[in-house]
């Protein structure tokens, strides 16, 4: 480990800050607008901001440190450490009066595109404040993409593997195609995002509500403008958000590798059906439960249970209705739900499709490995086999999350927090997907409530769960700082 | 699969439900000597049973089939499932008049030595129904050792294969010393037993109780003969009780081994110190959490933290007091508990110190091999390598274990049970631990006011934990049918 690993570090640290610094002036000037006193809170944190970055930038200019594992793990920890006071800042300043653990809650959710909130009356709050919201979930959602193209492969974490960048052409460097890449994933994500402000222009959104919301349902980080989240509005803008969401769980980075090497293939990974398929039998399910329940009429039962799945699963964590009081079966369905996440490679969080449909061949490569223990059984995603060290690092993976699930869940009720509430916030947090179960973070409440402790120790665990689990714990142990 | 396989499996399972039909005259003879009516329906399962048995032994009779993992893993689960239904049948023949669900509930809760119950008013209840729920854990707390000492190392179970039978001799016939084993076992769980009641007479039961709590607490089954379990009893017994529990947690195939090997050492697992080690932190943290809320005097808290801490984690079960008005923090930690289970080669259940051991190492070497690719990180248990396979069927069996629990909860929330009663039902039943958490199967309540629907999916999670998930995977796919 040399200084020049830490240099560097903190050189593309100050550079991210420095940008969200700058993404500070659109709330600055919405509230300007609006003749908000809460512009200067922008204004003055933007320029604290930027001052410091731009000291960091400067002391540490010129010493780039090759690129080495090391490199990677740290640089991933302290950017989203980093990102996450800086977005924290505004909060703090606010009119508001947060809290310290209140300001890193709300800005953590927002980077990790959780959508967990300790916010209420949002409807009456200063605009400025509802953008940076919105916008925090926004770059973070790019950020997690960008980082599962560009780094996790590199770094081997959870079987992300499959994504390392390969070139069309034999004998060209693999990182020959960064920048291209990159620009690829930009207008992909920028494209979808207005595709999706101008279907809720449409659907009869305002054009504030309909930009906020694009960012946030694309990113599937599920920040709303409405306490009431998306139940505020009418049905059909449901059905724009149900298409939307979708869009957000799919595997970003086969579309940009598509697009890039021009070869459309790429983009029709296997995950993409099965986790339709989920969708469907969920829904079905919950709606079947609603149904012969008599909550409903056919068309709001069907509407209202797709649009509450599709948002758990793909982790966005939007609300149409308190689903706490359809029945204990679509408790345990939303249960279920929340442990699954979109596709890998999408910004969705959870186990992801991917993970589960690799780790379900393994079990059946395990089950006739037992049957017939002299025969090869290899595990097969999309007809290539998949080598074994993915398959190692996946299967560690979902030990690592359950293990931390079920520490966190029991740190929360060491706090005082009831069964439900520990289990199920551990889960959403872990899963970066928002709404928790139960009387007081289910999808009709929300995290104000909870105690201090039980706020940090969230926020921990939303990053821990955005970066794969074991990005953290490896800069956590001894053997990462032996020299 | 030949029709020789079937008839193999026929006969053995034969021999073991003539062999349950014969352990009913205890009971019966019991009835009879209080004047209890109900000896006659022992008399009658009995006869009916041995009928049926004898039946199926002699149509099977001269065809035994060489050992093949089919015949294994057919054997297995038929075994379990036959001696199931066949313990079940007093129980519906019986005066309390219980439901063919209750019945086999109660039946597969003892022979898997889980103890989750659906009978209350234990204490007026005719003492031969008493000594069959004690000797069906007993039976069963037998058969699971036995199962992991002979049948599950050559299935390559879980990780069982470290307790592949070994000779001292090389050259000798693995199964040479197959007869010598099995009598070292029934010599040290009759041994255990027996001490197990002189302490409790002495420590002030009667004959009766200390028989009947020795049987279900060597087996960490937790069947006792009184509805407030051993809360029933003084302080003393808490104490007799928390020293057989974890003899009962003890490794006892590596025991039987250090006998018939000559070699003290192998009986000083690893597992053992780690198992203790996790007793002492959780007992210390429920504790605590009492002392602060200044629940009782501290001999007091610590001795009933420790019982049922004890009485959890090695998945036995007994209660001395409702711990769930303990406040949340305890709440946590007895979920937190219910995970572990004892040491491998014991009568407990749950994940197993052992495999928490070989994960442990797993992921922190998983962690040196992100930092150093190119390093080579063996995984080790007590100074020697744990094979690539070992490690692998442990990864496999956590994650069927993970599937299995939210799947199983999942299906209980369907069935109308809230969310705290469902997962936790499910999980005590899939680690054959007894109580659940919350307000309707909590420590200080029972099975009884389930439906049915989920009595019997409990008792399938029984067995499945029993099994070790994977055995009964195994059979369940259509691979395994495959000519």
């Amino acid at each position: 480990m040399t200084g020049q690993i830490f240099r560097t570090t903190a050189n593309v640290c100050g550079t991210f800050c420095l940008a969200l610094a700058i993404a500070m002036l659109l709330p600055m000037a919405i509230d300007l607008h609006d003749g908000n006193p809460d512009w200067q809170v922008f204004l003055n944190s933007s320029l604290f901001i930027s001052l410091i970055s731009a000291l960091a930038i400067v002391a540490t200019r010129g010493t780039i440190a090759p690129f080495s594992l090391r490199l990677g793990f740290l640089m991933i920890n302290c950017l989203w450490l980093s990102t996450s006071v800086v977005a924290a800042i505004p909060y703090l300043m606010s009119s508001l009066g947060m809290s310290l653990a209140d300001a890193v809650f709300e800005a953590v959710s927002g980077l990790t595109t959780t959508g967990s909130t300790v916010l209420t009356g949002l409807d009456l709050m200063p605009r400025g404040l509802l953008v940076w919201r919105s916008l925090t979930q926004w770059i973070g959602g790019f950020g997690i993409i960008a980082m599962g193209m560009l780094l996790l492969p590199f770094l081997r974490v959870g079987g992300m593997q499959i994504y390392r960048m390969e070139s069309s052409t034999k004998g060209e460097s693999p990182t020959a195609r960064f920048r291209e890449f990159a620009m690829a994933l930009v207008g992909i994500y920028v494209t979808f995002t207005l595709a999706c402000a101008v279907c809720y222009l449409i659907a009869g959104m305002s054009v504030f509500d309909a930009v906020n919301h694009a960012m946030t349902t694309l990113s599937t980080g599920g920040f709303s403008t409405h306490d009431r989240s998306l139940g505020y509005f009418g049905e059909p803008m449901l059905a724009v958000a149900i298409v939307f969401m979708l869009a957000g769980a799919l595997p970003f980075i086969a579309l940009v590798r598509a697009l890039v090497l021009r070869d459309a293939r790429r983009a029709l990974e296997p995950q993409i059906p099965v986790l339709l398929g989920i969708l469907v039998v969920l829904s079905a399910l919950v709606a079947t439960g609603l149904l012969i329940g008599g909550e409903g009429p056919p068309s709001w039962v069907m509407l209202h249970a797709t649009f509450n799945i599709v948002s758990v699963v793909t982790t966005t964590g939007y609300v149409s209705a308190d689903y706490m009081t359809w029945g204990t079966h679509a408790v345990g369905l939303f249960m279920l739900a929340t442990f699954l996440g979109g596709c890998a490679g999408s910004t969705s969080g959870g186990l992801k499709t991917y993970r589960l449909v690799v780790m379900y061949q393994t079990m059946r490569s395990a089950l006739r490995g037992l049957v017939f223990p002299n025969g090869l059984f290899v595990v097969r995603y999309g007809g290539e086999i998949v080598p074994p060290e993915s398959i190692r690092s996946i299967t560690v993976f979902i030990g690592a999350f359950f293990a931390a699930l079920v520490s966190i869940a029991a740190l929360l009720a060491l706090m005082g927090l009831d069964y439900v509430t520990a289990f199920s916030g551990a889960l959403t947090a872990l899963t970066n997907t928002g709404p928790g179960l139960g009387e007081v973070i289910g999808p009709a409440d929300n995290f104000a409530s909870l105690p201090d402790a039980a706020k940090w120790l969230l926020s921990v665990a939303m990053l821990l769960g955005r970066l794969e689990i074991l990005t953290v714990l490896v800069v956590l142990s001894p053997v990462f700082w032996r020299r």
